[in-house]
């Protein structure tokens, strides 16, 4: 059984079948084209150079496509390389399945769906339930299947929804725990903090910016998509929608951060908390699990591009099944 | 003829009639009460104290009252306070017009309403121009009344679409010299940048913040409001209204004023430029004004709390007539 | 009954036995002396001055003894003062009960223990345990009496264990939720991480930094402390004593807060959060209680001197009953 | 006819006269000398390498030749690079002449001269017109040729004076707008603001930074510069000398933008404003008309790094004719 | 013998001849008119309040008067004020010299003039020895006698040129210890570094910036300055001159403390170190002097507002004698 | 005789006997494996490759063997490389002594311990002397041989101990200028500032960060030690002992560069000076040494990235002798 393309050290030998994730072409300094290609598995991605390239190759090797690859693991500027020997595109004998090559959240979008829609009933405020039980009809199926991020945390098949369902957990936690914080308030602001990716992200695979991503961004557009049910309810006038807008608005609490304003409120100041706890500890435990213990981490970008150590006595051996990849 | 609450010096006389903006009760050490008050002709306002305040006084002097007061300018903490010696209620038999102690705008209603409608005009890009219209037209009598602040620069009334006429002047100017500006953007969106304030403030006087204002910013109320205006007009999906609310959104430039997003367009950028140099001469000019030829003026906060020199060869009389006033 | 120092409102009258916390005298500028009395009971602390003391008052009002004071409540500033009309010490046929007026966790001492000592026994490596259970040991009183700050949150009997102890049950929430955090690390680190604080800080009551506590902080106490108990043990050159060590060091995250070093492994991360969270659930509620429901809350200081708003619809009562008192 | 070297995307072919601009030698890994030579005509210039190259080719390629290359156009970490194919010396029978291959202002050294002495009679105050008129007479020719930077803005023949001739234009409407500004101040700073840069760089073409420049600076220099002049004049004593010098001084505003001291009096607050708003107007409009409409553009350094947006219906055609470049 | 202004404690009473630095006239709430008056002996200087003055009092407390005071010592916001029992005009029949009421440098201008004098003899480039001398010679009288600051470090008679000094002094160890620091230039520009402040401050006594200080700072008029003196000197080209320049440019460091440009060489950096070490021990110095063993400094502002603690066996007794002062 | 590594320029030819600092391992794009070699003399060391190498290479050409080696110097982003022809290990008959290929400070082992030794009889107060003494005592060799850091300054052989050598002079010289200096209480801080670095670093050669220099860093290591030796020594409860620890704990001034603490005392604030003046004054030699007279320094990363500039009339011949070498 592979390892997955994640787990590779320098020097180690692959042969795998692996999805094609990105493609570019260049020229290199002896006028040949090449293609730069992004290779993925299960387990995270990796990149490599396709030299010498033919225009069948171009034709070949397109996102998407399934390959059957070869060749070595080395390392660049402290970032693995795949090396390939061969690589030839699968085809309807090779016993590959596609689904099988993609990153996805631990739970199915059914899982998913349950278990947020057991977290809507809780909450009683009839304004609150209305709009979040709105919001979730209207983007159903892409919020249930999108990444959370282009290239940060949760960057996976589903990976929006299972952050709002772990954040959702810890909630549950904080409410039992300390009963003054406000349920309803709390739990909508989870399940739509980042539902305006679903407009600022192009879609569940290749995914980039879109205009409006760009030139808007995500926080500033699920405000005014707020806006829009509450109009559409008859309820644009209610204290609570103005609430759920600054709990979208003032989520990433810090104006560098993307929030023109600080969390104004108790429940407000929670989400963010959470938020940026469930999103440090899905980084922290990818980066561990590809780190050998007594050693450190490459360096995380997200995480302040500071480097993690791997206790020698930490044994988890989460590389082996997929069933519990998160 | 009197010269105006804002000029006068510490150790002057002061006789006039005076608006009442604001009135706050207090305790004094001695166990009586007394009055915060403070009073305003056209010309700025003033901090004074009513000590030892019966009930009668405290009917009489509320906000919006009139009164003829007489006392001695002092200073306390570099700032100017107005010892009052006599006070009292303004009646009939006063000649005295309570809207000639507001400070205005040094063009009338009409004249702006007047200038703005020409530059809309000027708007050939039909999207541009129907989504500006439609917004001023949802607007109209505030966006000709309003202060443009509560406390900074162009705080008085029409102060918001005086604010605006000054800086259609200007890229009146830019567009004739940089031709590869586009006219249309920049005119809509310094027109519309500021109109969130309609509802981030409470009114054309005795203006605080709503709540809206406090946890959304006129920022955001603006960029959902052209969304909303965008959807009636059937126009939602046209780039323009993109970026019509990311001119908005960005006008502030730097996260920390409040722009989650800085300018990412040529016309973004000079709206910025615009806005903060308007705001900037408005401030300056008045703190000038305040001060005598070859002396530094009072810090102004909104200038990074700068003292500001006025050359001592300035001989601007600006002090003396209204009808220069801005 | 009566409601509490720390819920009056500006021109209610107040008749309570109080508790000096602290007295200092002054000169007025008539040349007579007054005394400047902080006065608390179990809900919080408010100043007062009294004017014109005798030597009698400066005899009778200490800190820690017990008076009947009867005033109005007046602000200077946007904080609250106690105007005081008539006081005198309490006598022993006063029914009044000194521990009744100090602000104390909702948990007793020995409930506290119990708690603490149970997460104690979950930790199953040897190591951890031994250093946890012996430093626990050592400070065993102190410990669970002791506040967690001076000024700022869980300023009150009990407050270092009590914030602990909600730390512990927020921690568990996060280990069964992502099974890869080593459980054992997270617990020690909580248990110890403001373990310094016993010598940083003065005392129970009265508390303000020691010598100690000013040049060297709880941070690099407890670090050396760590050290010195492994040694004690024999286990000095263990990994676990390190990365006791470096959470202790890293749990202020930040250079600017505190810690030399930046969380560097998963569970230092997590403990620095969760220290955070509750610091800061702690600090907002106790703003919100004072708050009426629309309005904003003081200023607070711990919140990078934000304000906060209590929803208009938030009925919660908790001013009105001690049992609920955190 | 060509299209100019800024303009080509990657894949394209390019067969062009260019000037050499600068020569670089190296030794490649395969032990042989390579050339990395910038080419640039009148629209920018590109980078390129001549590997293997021998003797005679280190004698033709020297800065201010001109050449006849053909090559393509390939990008290297987002910028593009021209591979050469063939390459050879001008000689006298090609048609090409040296002047049209450098980047100059759109209007000529007399064009410039006319207008800034234009707006230098516009002056009224003695002292002001003497020393500006003294510091322009010393200056001449150099001033009229110089760029206003080594590589940010206005980096072309003369651009340093076409840089003071649209800050004069766009000063003149502010002053006409706001009748309290000192135009003779403004229009005076305006013109000296940047002087201090013909000492601060080499000179006119290959240009970089002097011992003074670095050493000094060209603020510096020029707060010395006109003192010396005032002194020649005998009216060094003069309080115009002083505010003068306090324009150059202050004019980048911030001290990490190399003003010890930030604008003190309103025409040099406004002549920053100026400063910053035309460079920024220059840079945004080379980017963008590098750029497809509906697409980014390359990150401008000048500009925080930040990357803009050239809107789809952007159908300026700039490239086109020579005329229009600025 | 009287224990200085400086060393009292709240509480103490003093009786002594005193100087006054300054007077402000202000207005009581009572309408009555009062003095704030700051007296100074050589210790140092504390503000009073002469309540309800007369005319005569007017006239008689002027800066520069000597007077015979008696009164307490209290505190305000933690700064000592000296309550006025009794105050009276000195006249000729009091044994009191107003000179022994200055603070001034321990060492006398002959004494400072002799030892500059010696080191100005170590400098053997002749370039920077005549720009120095002459720079020297120049500025003679005030250089020896001139504070180094209004109210930070050396703000006594004499401090610029005995903080001149103490650096010399120690840049002595430093080339005796590093060969290869050039002496010359390090000699010269610490001789140099701060004698613009000869036009940046107002004079010996009372003083306060200039108007050339406000708007151009010391270190921009000493650039200037030594550029007009090389000229005189006919060796305005030499690189040695721009080295000093620099040197003086770059004596702050930092731009936000005024220094356009970080120091480019080694002797500049040095100076810069020098200059920061010498004025932090002067402050650092005078603070503990009044501090008792054991106990922490009041916030010092030029250390960043922080307290300095003095070791409990710190048995210095410097308050007593003059001779020791500094 | 040959010129040392660190000062061949761009294009010069080596041939000189060098010893292996590292060697990493690498893969070609050809598939074939490489050596990164850097070799050093006593003056520096360079970057070198080793392409195609064979097994024999690897066995051969390891850290600390020492090889004849003989090629070009070229440069790489501003970085001089040595491109080998030809390379062999040296043998019993070469004519070279390792020893001599080490970089080390100018004063040997002996030395430095008779100097450090005479400063500690200096300090009179028996607190102080004793843990000063017992603490060099515990770590005598390693102290006199240890680098002071792994890359930045006075990182060769006995760097540390010389390090604390220059500052001892230094710091003579402060407390003969300034007698209100401690100086038992300097002279102590200085020579045990730096000692957690035995344990942060891995040893004389080869040097990098241990797991308790990572999580913990040398200024908490040697907190705790002092705390140690402290107990061991039974005076761990006087105060002297608290002041050494915030010495140690404070000198690096500024929490970014790893202090929790700024200095709170004078000695602790001048230690801090000292070793930043040194450390400077290191790094700024040795960068001098390599450029040019007339010409800037490579940026130096430890100062801020700024690039320094040697006088073109600096005429030291530091780089010939070994003897002068620092």
């Amino acid at each position: 059984m592979v390892k997955g393309i994640a787990f590779y050290k320098e020097g180690e030998h692959v042969h795998e079948y692996l999805l094609i994730k990105s493609v570019t072409k260049g020229l290199a300094s002896n006028g040949k084209p090449f293609l730069t290609i992004y290779l993925q598995d299960k387990t995270g991605d990796i990149e490599s150079k396709l030299w010498g390239c033919t225009t069948d190759d171009e034709a070949n090797y397109v996102p998407g496509a399934v390959v059957l690859a070869e060749g070595d693991i080395t390392t660049f500027r402290g970032r693995n390389q795949f090396k390939i020997r061969t690589i030839r595109p699968a085809t309807e004998r090779d016993a590959v399945n596609k689904a099988d090559l993609v990153m996805a959240a631990p739970l199915s979008v059914d899982e998913l769906n349950e278990k947020i829609t057991r977290y809507l009933f809780e909450i009683k405020n009839p304004v609150i339930q209305r709009i979040t039980r709105a919001l979730l009809k209207k983007n159903h199926r892409a919020f249930f299947e999108y990444p959370a991020a282009v290239s940060i945390h949760h960057n996976f098949l589903s990976g929006l929804a299972y952050h709002v369902c772990c954040m959702l957990d810890m909630a549950k936690s904080v409410v039992d725990l300390y009963p003054e914080i406000d349920k309803d308030l709390l739990y909508a602001g989870i399940i739509i903090h980042d539902m305006g990716k679903l407009e600022e992200l192009s879609g569940v695979t290749a995914t980039s910016y879109t205009l409006s991503g760009n030139l808007i961004g995500h926080i500033s557009i699920m405000v005014t998509n707020i806006g829009k049910i509450a109009e559409e309810l008859g309820i644009a006038d209610k204290e609570e929608v103005l609430l759920l807008k600054h709990m979208v608005l003032s989520h990433h609490e810090n104006p560098e951060w993307g929030s023109p304003k600080p969390p104004m409120f108790k429940e407000a100041e929670i989400l963010h908390i959470l938020d940026d706890m469930d999103a440090k500890i899905n980084v922290m435990t990818r980066a561990i699990r590809k780190t050998r213990p007594g050693e450190f981490s490459e360096r995380i970008f997200a995480m302040n591009n500071r480097t993690l150590y791997r206790p020698s006595f930490d044994e988890h051996q989460s590389e082996e099944g997929p069933e519990s990849f998160t």
